[in-house]
């Protein structure tokens, strides 16, 4: 159960530490062609991490549909299985590539 | 040692996974009241986790300047003690805060 939301509600996608960033950014990119803001929601460091990552991926994925990702990440509280537990929400929100900054490829090894 | 930036260069904040969140979210909000962007750079799970909680933390440290924060996560690589990680690097620049939409409160973590 999540706590009454500060913002509008938008796609909530959970990731746990053992989500897959790859699939997590591929559904992130899904959401996002066709609407403005998604949410991720995470708790742990772990999961956390993923969730980051997976922002990071779905730049890439996005970019050639000119779009680019920002997240704003705040604290909220989820109950889990009884207890509270602080997770962290990270709204992301679309923006157009400025043309003088493109996105960064996939880090290159 | 950092590998070439994308973006242009800005403040950089090195956190780790022992980093208080608290502390990293007021020198992140001490750069960002003079300037546009800051960087955090972190290297490993636990370390992405204290530099997001502290973007969350100095949100609210900002809200009263009305400015907000918005974050954008991207890889990179860094060389330590001679070996290449992959690191997060998540530039964290400001926006004006929107009348409706005022920033959470700090939760504890």
């Amino acid at each position: 159960m999540i706590e009454p939301q500060r913002t509008p509600a938008t796609s909530v996608l959970k990731v746990s530490a053992h989500s897959n960033p790859n699939s997590v950014a591929g559904a992130l990119a899904g959401v996002l062609r066709e609407r403005a803001s998604a949410e991720l929601q995470a708790v742990g460091a772990g999961a956390t991490n993923q969730a980051v990552k997976a922002i990071a991926i779905a730049r890439s994925y996005l970019s050639a549909s000119s779009i680019d990702l920002v997240c704003v990440p705040e604290f909220t509280d989820v109950e889990i299985e009884g207890n509270v537990r602080t997770a962290i929400r990270l709204l992301v929100e679309r923006r157009l590539i400025p043309a003088a900054v493109p996105v960064s490829p996939p880090a290159i090894p």
